[in-house]
């Protein structure tokens, strides 16, 4: 089997929620897996000077817009939400805690995250939301309080954070196929294409 | 004949370049017309706060190699120019003193232009490559250089620019369909779609 797929994303992304709902099956087409890998934005933004869209005059609003056509034409329900963007450091580390003892469900809780906030209109921000979520999924849910608030956990989220932006991920989703870096869902027909093609 | 199709681009602008490759075919294949009107980034900046991307940490560098691979996948001749990016404003007013005269010669010169700096890797930033460009296509050359100069050139495109970025034009391409408005040649598969339906 060929590499992973890296896939980064921020857990308040819009870009990074359609993305979520594309990249496995587009993937599983050309026999690769993928890599969940949530990362904070905010964080980035302080190499690159960027700002949570809300923020910017005019491409701001314009983006509103985008997200809802982007939305309906990739065919994946959403609803943005009453408080947008959030902080997503809780469930980053939520994703991190469960990650390194059963990998494939944290991509299931990473779904169900995305799914409250983007679908359900729920402030997934803070860490009772994200363990009411979590709980919903059967995750045991004192025990994923007390993961979220462990400093090993802390730790484990910062180098990934940390590590991603070494990589370059500047936004959300930042897909990496065998070291080639992909910027927003609007590329998901190029990564189509390199997959098929092994790139150009 | 339904609306025009507004193309909003700067001539220093690689995905502006790839959308004039583009978007007339696309428009035709609708029964639309496309009016070609350059304006100048980095006004529209000074509104959002946005930079010219080689400026831009991490997000700069992976640009270029976006318009790279985006060039290719396109299928667009694209060589990146030595000087990047440049001032657009002779170009721009070279375009505008045509436009009134001859709208259609106007595209042609553009298109000219966008080929001397995205292809010939010329420096079309001076008003003498401007009207050597011109020149080339038979156009007059010392009438081009006296309407670069001219008051009233540099007023009309004031104003086009101006009216612009009143619209919304914050990113090159912009392009405005019956009032919707989608940036970036990585929308023109949306673009086809919203002429195919009407939108949705």
């Amino acid at each position: 089997m060929a590499n992973p797929i890296d896939f980064y994303f921020d857990f308040s992304s819009p870009y990074g929620y359609f993305a979520s709902h594309k990249i496995d099956a587009l993937a599983a087409k050309y026999r690769r897996e993928v890599k969940w890998r949530p990362f904070l934005l905010g964080v980035a933004f302080k190499t690159t000077g960027g700002a949570p869209l809300p923020s910017i005059p005019v491409k701001g609003p314009y983006h509103l817009r985008d997200i809802l056509r982007t939305a309906k034409y990739l065919g994946v329900t959403y609803r943005h939400p009453s408080v947008f963007p959030i902080s997503s450091v809780s469930a980053c580390r939520a994703f991190y805690w469960l990650d390194a003892k059963e990998p494939k469900r944290a991509k299931e809780l990473a779904r169900a995250l995305y799914g409250a906030y983007f679908v359900d209109n729920m402030d997934i921000s803070g860490a009772d939301s994200v363990v009411s979520v979590a709980a919903k999924l059967g995750l045991n849910a004192d025990e994923l309080r007390a993961g979220i608030g462990d400093p090993a956990t802390k730790d484990r989220t910062k180098t990934e954070v940390d590590k991603a932006i070494a990589l370059g991920a500047f936004g959300s989703p930042y897909i990496v196929i065998d070291g080639e870096p992909f910027w927003g869902a609007d590329r998901l027909d190029q990564i189509e294409k390199w997959l098929a093609t092994g790139g150009w």
